[in-house]
C-alpha cells in the first residue's frame, strides 16, 4: 500500500549535470557510482551562482555558540570535506521536476501564493528556526546547528517537542535526499530527554545507519554543544526514489 | 534519568478553580475523582471571559470542509458532551506556574520578547497551522481539524511531514494535560502513509490507550474527511506530572 502510494518518481531539477555525468541510479551501486552520482546531487543543490537569499548564513540574532560552531564547520569545508548546504525559502528553489502521485492534488495548486518550506516559514530573524546544515559525504553524516527562537515555544522557555522533531526530519531529509535519493520520510521516532532552550544552540548530528531495500535508515542526536545535555533522540526511515533525467 | 530530567511540579494557573474543589490527583484516581479533575482543568482552560485572541476560529482562509466539520463539532458540544478547546498564542496564557527541573535556563529568559507555541508562530491568517481541537472527556478523545498553509510545505503542495507531527504532538499535549494532567512528551512515532495536501483539511483523531506507571498513551490517525484517505499514523507517551495548587 505505501508502496503504491508513494509512486512518485524524481527528475533533474533545473541545474543539468555537465554532459557525460553518470546517470544516477535507483540503488546505490558500487561506492564510485555512489560517489559520483553523490556529488552531481550536491554539485547540483549547492548552486554558486543565484539570487535566492540563502537563509543559512549568520544573522544577529544568533548566539555565541551557534556562531563559532558555524566558524568551526566552515573551516572543515576547507580541510575535511564537509559541505555546508545553501538553504532557501522553499523546496521547489532546491529540487523540481518532483512526480507526486498521480492523483494528488493541493488545492493551493491553482494559486498563484508563495510557498515556503516549513522550517523557514516563519521569516523575522531569530523568530523561529534558525539553522544551517553541514554535510560530510565521505562518512554519511551531516549536524545541523539549530537555534529554536521564541515563536518555536512549548513549556515556557523551551522548545516545542513538535519543533524538534521538525528539525530533526528536515535534516535527515536534506541527508537521505543528498546521500542516498531518499526524498520522502517513511517513519519517524523520537524520544525526549531534557527540555531545549529556546535561544540556545542545539546540535543534532545525524548518521545514515544502513541502506537496505530501497531504504535508508538515518538517527539523530540532539545535544548541547558540550554533549554534556542530551535534548533527544530519533531515527527516521526514507524511501529511495529514482531519479531521472528531464 | 528521565525522571530526573523530567522533575517539573506544575501549579495552578491564573484562573484558580472555586473553595472547596477537589485537590488534583498525582494519579488518576477513580471515575469520580478522574471526573472532577478532569472538569476543573477544562473549566480553567476553557476561560469563558478574556481579553486574549482565540485562534481556533473560523477565519476566511478556511475550506469548506474545514468549516463544515467546525460547525458539525461545534453543534456536538451542545448535545453529545464534546468540549472546543480555546487557543490562545502561547501556552503562557493557558498553563501558568509550571516549575521547570532545577538548573534550566532558556538565554531568552531574561528578554521582555514576545512568545508564542509553535503551532500558532505563523501569524498570517491562511498561511500556516489553521486548526481547532475539539475533546471529549467521557470518551478520552479527541479531534483536530487541520488545515496546513503554505508556508508549512515539504514536497511542493505537500505539507512537510515535521508540521504533521508537531500538530499531533500539540494535539496529543492538549488531550494528555486536560484529560490526565500529561504534560511532558516523553516519545512520539510516526508512520506516514500518503502525502497530505496544503490547504485542504486533514482530521487528526486522538485517543489515550491506556495509561501506566504516570504515563500516558495516546494514538491518533490523521486521514481525509472521507476516512478514505490516511495520511498518516502515529502514537505518544506524556508523563504525567503533580499539578499542585499555588
Amino acid at each position: 500500500m505505501l508502496r503504491t502510494a508513494f509512486c512518485a518518481v524524481a527528475r533533474r531539477g533545473p541545474h543539468k549535470a555537465p554532459p557525460g555525468a553518470p546517470h544516477l541510479r535507483r540503488r546505490l551501486g558500487p561506492i564510485s557510482a555512489f560517489a559520483s552520482s553523490v556529488d552531481s546531487r550536491i554539485t547540483r543543490f549547492c548552486v554558486e551562482k543565484t539570487d535566492l537569499k540563502d537563509y543559512a548564513l549568520p544573522n544577529a540574532s544568533w548566539c555565541p555558540d551557534m556562531l563559532s560552531l558555524y566558524h568551526e564547520y566552515l573551516e572543515k569545508t576547507k580541510t575535511e570535506n564537509w559541505v555546508k548546504l545553501p538553504s532557501f525559502k522553499s523546496n521547489r528553489d532546491h529540487i523540481q521536476g518532483l512526480k507526486l502521485p498521480i492523483g494528488f492534488e493541493s488545492p493551493l495548486s491553482s494559486a498563484q501564493g508563495e510557498y515556503r518550506i516549513h522550517t523557514r516559514g516563519i521569516q523575522m530573524e531569530g523568530q523561529g528556526y534558525e539553522y544551517v546544515i553541514f554535510l560530510q559525504p565521505s562518512k554519511k553524516k551531516s549536524v545541523c546547528l539549530f537555534q529554536p527562537g521564541p515563536f518555536l515555544e512549548g513549556a515556557p522557555g523551551c522548545a516545542h517537542g513538535g519543533s524538534l522533531a521538525a528539525m530533526m526530519d528536515e535534516t535527515f531529509s536534506k541527508t537521505a535526499y543528498l546521500l542516498g535519493e531518499g526524498l520522502f520520510t517513511l517513519s519517524f521516532n523520537i524520544r525526549f530527554k531534557n527540555l531545549a532552550p529556546l535561544g540556545s544552540l542545539i546540535m543534532l548530528n545525524v548518521d545514515i545507519e544502513k541502506i537496505e531495500d530501497q531504504k535508508m535508515y538515518l538517527s539523530c542526536i540532539a545535544q548541547s554543544r558540550d554533549q554534556q545535555t542530551v535534548y533527544a533522540k530519533s531515527s527516521g526511515v526514507f524511501l529511495q526514489l529514482q531519479l531521472e533525467e528531464e
